[in-house]
């Protein structure tokens, strides 16, 4: 397998011409993220990604976590790469300056995360769950909560888990049964509660890396309403922190299990037990869910971002071996007639895989870069009318990121898979393990599948397409105003799919009036032609960019070398002419007779 | 996970509905193989399978084989397992009679094949390699080495392996290093050569659940002609059998490693060392790869076979699951108010996922005894034409059968993952195991992209699509004289699918005769359009009979349940529906650019 090497140049290009993080930070007033500041971020991440990181991660896969004597023991090297991390504190990059945080933008934040997830996504899951702590501990807890945790959250001294599921209740919150009685107890200053329960599938749920674990748990107060709303969200430490900051007691919360899993298999998937653990509440009784929602389009964002970036690692081996390995002759006749075969890169079949992976890959790196600055401008934004549209689209866009950027990386994966041949197949080359790394993508943090129901039924439907109508007409502005001569020509294509996909909400609003299984049945193919035009998008813009910088029209100062402008310009015309078509064959699934999904008895399947 | 359960009820169906056994079987004059001896095999097969042998399949994955002292350790219960397969007398099934097999068709053959690769697709790979080699050595080889090795090999005795892979050599075999050299020594009264070489990713290569292996063996002659024209096919056996049969001195060939693979880890992928091993030649020098050849028909259909046996264990799994995990309420309203949620098969997207599973699995069990049939009227049919056209449609369907159906297995699998949530990432449900087990299926016995090369150059524009058309007019034919009112009506769809493939076909032999890497750019989406049509067609052939059952045209004496034919119908239109219409789609990927691929330098990579 190939050495990782993190996509610096993409993401500074994505940066500088799609954000163009250069005007829009300082109109943030985010000014201590400069593009100088930026650049040498991206370079220190790299460093510690592509050289502390990234060589764990074949190892780690084949040794994995093992629970002994109700400790976690991690592979070889985890202990000093979060070391190195904390070190580094990469852990504030994206933090509240109130408590330690560095305050830099999620556009930045983002880049460094796909590095960290593209070195190795296991050992990367216990970064992004304290920093997803660390969000819903900022946006709902107390002053005092926060004082005490975030800043050691923040160094990476203390981790962060979120502590959701019960073997009963995934997708159904409303069903869990973990009790929390209130305490006629007060510490740290605060009312003290006694978590009971059983959770599940606790990401790095207990571990030492850290020298503590700040576990945030939904449970249900005494008389609590049934259901989703009567849920509530409690910080419940392994170890309470005394008066003074320093570790105190062992709380009791335990790890009673580790899950043996398809993938990130050097990640601890824990099942945590709580036995009258102690905690606080955070934000107001019943309201938890709501409270996990707040940081809920970070952490979708962030698990498309883990897909990519793992699909990126997967690409890059590929094409090293599609250059390297000498099967067969090229079919137009032999190309290095010298040697006993040709590189398989000369095969059509081999460049369609790879064309494929690079198409997806690099249109999701830019659509997760396009969304994370809705999250900056929704943040940081004075201007009303601006959140509120910047509002809108992470609502809109958020599943699409989650659901089609990991769904589209497992294809890339399986080609990236298939071009090894028999290798592929062989854990030791490390293309399977990027299959098997990147299908958690597709089911943890809401499934696919909720994901679509989210956007079709919430984010088109209930609003009648407002927000969806909104960022289409974006699209078609730029497509009908911005693009030049030739590039418009390409664009013809999506102006098609764009008329498309507004004129199916359309139908669906008034078919879903009628019969609510419509959006059931129709919500992931109708998320995958979003996704499609969205990416359609995206290349023009990046290939409309490229052109840009070619012409001279902005001083780059040679940052971008010729192949890497004219590889984008084929990449769009390659996505253009041969996946974003598929967009009609959604069309014609959506509108086919639905109801061929519900008549089926269920006694019949 | 669900206990595998044979698919007897279908199997049956589709030989007496669409193969017509009771006919077919004594025209070819195989009048052992009645309905009532198939209905015995099948029960048997299916005790076997679901008994003694799924029950090893999840245990076995985790315990893997391993590697000591040179010889192959397999899980428990693997050594019983084969000798209950042996003493049933299952490895002789479909033998020479002349040999001691019992002559069975693979019509049905097919299904116990089916039965056995979902029970366990490791464990089954050994009696499948066992089954290639025989067929191989019944074509190929002399009287005396069929006499002295087929007899032992049908009962299991002796197993069989085929040993082709070398590391610089997998799809391109010209390029293989191994060396037999001519002995002036013969024995069992044929000459000896001495085989010198490295092969890899041999299955079941090594293991003592047989006392004897019969390793079939590509290497080159002294002076053989460069690449493929220059390899000869060798016997060489583990163990050298004495002239009276007894069996011999150990042969010098070794396992030297096991590969650690994604999936099928309870099997052996062993690297074989030959030095100076005793062997003999199989037919003529040179001509080995013609001689694998003949036998690669059957073995790509078993591929097919193991793909869609473990995607329908994946069915069973996820159909059982989603009927009793309760979750979450339909949109249309709660459907048991009384239970805490709903079984998750009241969602749409729930069912969509099923339906995608089954409309594919059960196409694909049709399609490989569609195509079995063929391969038993080309084997023994008295009529010229009657075996030339069933040869050209084994030629044609083959590489569909191979890819296609595995290509679908897997993205079944998947989804059959994907309706076990969070659970279906964990090894223990099974399901995760279906997805690792069947993503070889589409690797091994020549990759998907090969056998779409296969498909598309040799076997559709080198005879200017006179097979297809043969093919096409068939199905037309069907949809036009043979459908009754309603089903015409949804035939129509595929009439149209159908002057698509046709349409497609003669524009590819246009463009291919300018440039012959318009072959390679369009040869996985032609296969995959013809691969659609041919389930279309299946789909309309299930659903006319069982209109034909409903109305009393036939005597079925109740054999299938209401429940059993309506669903077929059922699955009929959803796959009309659903999933034909991606014929359109990759019509329209055909018809673009297909530069595309090709002008990017591979510098831009």
């Amino acid at each position: 397998m190939a050495d990782y090497q993190a996509p610096i140049t993409d993401l500074s290009f994505l940066l500088e011409h799609l954000i163009k993080a250069d005007q829009l930070w300082p109109q943030l007033g985010l000014h201590d993220a400069d593009p100088e500041t930026a650049k040498a971020i991206l370079e220190e991440a790299a460093k510690l990604c592509e050289q502390v990181i990234a060589p764990l991660n074949r190892e780690a896969d084949e040794t994995g976590t093992h629970l002994t004597a109700g400790k976690v023991v991690v592979p070889d090297g985890f202990n000093e790469a979060y070391s190195a991390y904390c070190e580094g504190g990469w852990g504030a990059l994206g933090g509240d300056a109130q408590y330690g945080g560095m305050g830099m933008p999620k556009t930045l934040v983002a880049c460094v995360e796909e590095m960290l997830q593209g070195a190795c996504m296991a050992f990367g899951l216990a970064p992004m769950l304290t920093a997803g702590a660390c969000l819903a501990l900022n946006a709902h807890g107390s002053d005092n909560l926060k004082e005490r945790f975030l800043p050691n959250m923040y160094t990476g001294q203390w981790a962060g888990a979120m502590d959701l599921t019960e073997p009963h209740a995934g997708t159904d919150l409303g069903l869990i049964r973990t009790k929390a009685v209130p305490l006629e107890q007060n510490m740290l200053g605060e009312a003290l509660y006694a978590v009971t329960g059983t959770k599940i599938f606790i990401t790095w749920g207990e571990h030492d890396m850290a020298e503590n674990i700040v576990h945030l748990v939904l449970a249900k107060l005494p008389n609590a309403p049934a259901g989703s709303k009567g849920i509530s969200l409690f910080l419940v430490p392994k170890h309470l922190p005394n008066e003074d900051g320093s570790l105190g007691a062992r709380n009791t919360v335990s790890c009673g299990a580790l899950e043996k899993k398809m993938g990130i298999k050097s990640s601890a998937t824990c099942v945590m037990n709580f036995e009258e653990a102690k905690g606080w509440l955070v934000g107001e009784p019943h309201k938890g869910l709501a409270a996990m929602f707040t940081m809920m389009n970070y952490e979708r964002l962030t698990v498309g971002i883990q897909a990519v970036a793992v699909a990126q690692a997967s690409y890059q081996s590929a094409r090293d071996y599609a250059s390297e390995r000498l099967q067969s002759r090229s079919l137009s006749g032999a190309q290095f007639p010298d040697d006993p075969a040709d590189p398989i890169i000369v095969h059509p079949d081999v460049r369609r895989m790879l064309m494929h992976m690079r198409s997806f890959n690099e249109a999701s790196r830019a659509f997760y870069l396009y969304v994370a600055q809705y999250l900056d401008i929704a943040k940081y934004s004075q201007d009303d009318k601006t959140k509120s549209q910047a509002e809108g689209r992470i609502a809109l866009l958020t599943p699409v990121a989650k659901a089609f950027m990991s769904d589209m990386a497992l294809s890339a994966a399986i080609e990236g898979q298939q071009v090894f041949g028999g290798h592929g197949y062989i854990r030791e080359w490390g293309q399977e393990q990027y299959v098997r790394d990147i299908r958690i993508t597709q089911i943890y943090e809401g499934t696919n599948g909720i994901q679509a129901l989210d956007l079709l039924g919430r984010k088109v439907i209930a609003n009648k397409a407002v927000i969806l109508n909104d960022y289409c007409s974006e699209i078609l502005h730029f497509v009908q105003h911005d693009l030049s001569g030739e590039w418009q020509k390409e664009g013809a294509k999506l102006v098609e799919c764009i008329h498309e996909v507004t004129a199916l909400a359309q139908e669906l609003i008034a078919r879903a009036g009628k019969s609510p299984d419509v959006i059931g049945a129709s919500a992931v193919d109708f998320l995958h032609a979003l996704g499609l035009v969205s990416y359609g998008y995206l290349w023009l813009k990046m290939a409309h960019s490229t052109e840009h910088i070619q012409s001279g029209g902005v001083a780059s100062e040679g940052a971008y070398s010729a192949e890497f402008l004219a590889a984008k310009q084929y990449l769009c015309r390659y996505f253009l002419n041969r996946e974003l078509p598929r967009v009609s064959f959604l069309a014609e699934r959506i509108r086919s007779h639905s109801d061929d999904l519900m008549v089926m008895p269920a006694s019949h399947f």
